[in-house]
């Protein structure tokens, strides 16, 4: 099977194709190949398999026909501007993030069509909680309405209108998984609102302060980069018959707050590792963390197969397995 | 104030001219002219001020930068192809719905730019309830996602999107109302899968026969052509305040099984009108029919002063005052 994968340097791309590499297959199925672009060239693991990485802007309209040329069996379709970016740059966010998705489903339409029907592919697409806005109930439902308040949920949200309809229209297989947050976040901390869920983790982990901007109570919905690859995996060979129209899942998640997070950090790592989160709380994220949702009820995605970590603890463990080694 | 009305061709377009000429004033302000157009120019009826009717296609890029050069203070946002069409030819669906609404968007914002920020137009876009798809709760709440089951829904669901970030972006002022089937449709009977809830009481009306090809207890969402144009100009001059990010609003009507709307007409035009309705089931329909929506509950719309009709007798009996005189 010959796979693509767009997005491929950035954190879950890279994971992503780590993780084909060492399994060497998907879903049973050996892999012949993998594409991986992303905006640089990636850098590509060591493989049992060719990986060719290439350097492409998805937004430029000659890309998406050249990517799917040698007609992949899965896409994961990972490349996007994040929230605060596509906030930022309107004409960025709108090109990469909606008219590179665009350029993506015509390319494949003209490639099933002169496939004479023949490939199909998966397609596997990162959305995100953020095509849901507030006002919120306390746990939101699998059917609640989609009214992102940022020009990134909303991009998001009309990629999953898109895949939807072209995968009813019968031109390819698309899930949209909706990412919650991923915590612990690997790697530096980061200027994201929402860094300080991972910072206050990750750096304590690593005997380094932390800052800790908001009250204990502050409930978030989070999910490990682990549990996240498991997603596109499931998503990428699991069986789309019961989706039928409704092709975006909210994934499951650990719905916990600070003060969870910080009892689980202590049960992990003691007493020492908590004493490193220095509460500074910061009026600004205290607000924008304010609108965001806290918790998902997720049945749906559960029962399609779909699995998150049990508890924060185990998402902590994960990170220690993962990233100390 | 100047409007502009694309889709002023169609039934309600049409209407909706006729309404303003009539009125000669919109929210308790003057009308110094309105722009109609559509693909073919529309007729102006006789006015208080001045009509230019022009046919335009909103699919080629450079129509929607002179459609709004004059910077008209309100946009009725009308013009689209039709649900079946849509479905049967997929690039013009998608070239008039929606990228005809992202040039009418990026038109906005520029000359929004261009004026140093002191024009923001209010833009009227009449959705529809195919936003939502099968399988539904026996009343559809207004925070019910939308999982459009047809092209035409889904391009519908995507401007909302557009609409409502780049009314939060500040560079438009949107409301997005969700029309429910039109009933009753004065003309010929035509061919839409839904044109029998219009048939079996305009047509004996006229003392004419109509076929009914679905059982008597399929239940539907109706309002009135008089409710939507009401609609229609409430969302032109309401305050949008309230509205939040939320900028789509399902629009309230009736909801009455087809037995129900036979016992209206018995009521205003008698025994010998009922006599007209022909049952001839058709399994095309039935199934069709059978996967739409029956009942909306719409608080929200009717808090924001939304009207529709009491009861299918009024709906009648509107019909008859607008198109029987």
């Amino acid at each position: 099977m010959k796979i693509l994968v767009s997005g491929a340097a950035g954190m879950i791309g890279r994971k992503l194709v780590e993780r084909l590499a060492r399994d060497g297959a998907l879903g049973g199925r050996k892999i012949a190949g993998i594409d991986a672009s992303d905006i640089v060239a990636p850098t590509p693991p060591p493989a049992p398999f060719p990986i060719r990485a290439e350097a492409h802007d998805i937004a430029a309209g000659y890309v998406a026909p050249k990517m799917v040329a040698g007609r992949p069996d899965v896409i994961f379709w990972l490349a996007s501007i994040v929230s605060g970016e596509a906030e930022a740059d309107l004409d960025k966010g709108y090109s990469i993030n909606l008219d590179g998705t665009r350029f993506l489903i015509e390319a494949i339409r003209r490639e099933h069509l002169l496939s004479g029907g023949q490939w199909k592919p998966r397609i596997v697409f990162t959305s995100s909680i953020a095509v849901f806005g507030a006002p919120f109930p306390e746990a939101i439902p699998d059917d609640f309405h989609s009214t992102p308040l940022t020009s990134y949920g909303t991009q998001k949200a009309i990629c999953e209108l898109l895949l939807s309809d072209f995968s009813r229209r019968g031109f390819l297989d698309a899930v949209s998984i909706r990412l919650p947050t991923i915590c612990v976040r690997p790697g530096a901390p980061n200027k994201a609102a929402s860094g300080f869920f991972s910072n206050i983790i990750r750096e304590p982990l690593r005997g380094l302060p932390a800052i800790l901007p908001v009250d204990d109570d502050v409930r978030h919905h989070h999910a490990s980069p682990r549990a996240a690859i498991g997603f596109l995996l499931h998503a990428a060979t699991m069986d789309t018959a019961p989706l039928g129209g409704r092709r975006a899942l909210t994934m499951p998640g650990v719905s916990v707050t600070i003060a969870e997070q910080i009892e689980a950090l202590r049960r992990v790592a003691g007493d020492k590792a908590v004493a490193l989160i220095k509460r500074e709380p910061d009026e600004t994220i205290r607000r924008i963390v304010g609108g965001w949702s806290r918790q998902f009820e997720t049945p749906r995605a559960e029962a399609l197969g779909f699995r998150a970590e049990k508890d924060f603890d185990e998402i902590i463990r994960a990170h220690i397995e993962d990233e100390h080694g």
